[in-house]
């Protein structure tokens, strides 16, 4: 038996959309509002120097008989394949992670405004990460063609 | 008083590195392993049709009083400036989220062979999420020279 780890959230995410959809995420925007009780706004400091945040939060609004633990075809649809729940970025898994590089556009106090964040209003959030170009794939990327057609109209 | 939430890890990283070190993770490989109480084969299926994958996991050996709330000098360096905990990606913060983008080698049943993965023997892992281009930083990057030299011996 695994154990299990208690996570609070670090913040929230305030403004942006607040109806679950597919696609077109670019230009949505959004603050990220750290919680004031944990911290104040040092922790922030120095993120103006970074383009883009990955930001890791929690799809809460998953019901739990919603999760999927083995394969389905990617947004149910017939013409792609199935495929496992860790090979594609699905809502609907286990733990109910989820993870976006986001651009900063400002900072105040305790909140981060970012664009392209596909995240909904209110969604709790765990963990920010500023994007370092070291930390990016390294080598060649390859990736199904289904991959690249769900991404058609993501942004 | 914000909500928490318990999360299970989906598996565990096996062999690879024991040690808690900085630099040189580029060659490191090392398994991940799904929880066969939870999780079936179909849970990677197609995985093999991706050359990366992103590894979200706990660094779970990272103590209470160790976590960082504000700002401090990435690895304690004088000589790089004081960063809020959200502005690098050291070990010591709220939630000890690691993420890390490694190369998939093979797939055997409920494992993954990876390489370049920065976690130790032992870490749980909480989501697997396949590398798609379509979900890496869009526009240009910019870094501080810090986080560039930070890096430079990590891999």
């Amino acid at each position: 038996m695994s154990k299990t780890f208690v996570l609070k959230p670090v913040g929230h995410v305030r403004g942006g959309r607040s109806e679950i959809i597919d696609d077109n995420w670019g230009a949505s925007r959004a603050w990220i509002e750290l919680d004031p009780t944990l911290f104040k706004p040092d922790a922030l400091a120095g993120l103006e120097d970074f383009s883009h945040l990955e930001v890791i939060f929690l799809f809460d609004r998953v019901a739990d008989e919603k999760i999927e633990y083995g394969a389905r075809r990617p947004r149910g649809r017939p013409y792609w394949p199935l495929v496992g729940i860790f090979a594609q970025r699905g809502k609907n898994r286990p733990n109910r992670l989820g993870l976006c590089s986001c651009r900063v556009l400002r900072i105040e106090g305790l909140a981060v405004e970012v664009e392209g964040l596909d995240a909904v209003d209110g969604t709790p959030v765990l963990d920010l990460k500023p994007v370092m170009t070291g930390f990016l794939p390294r080598g060649e990327i390859r990736e199904p063609a289904w991959a690249r057609e769900i991404m058609e109209g993501y942004w």
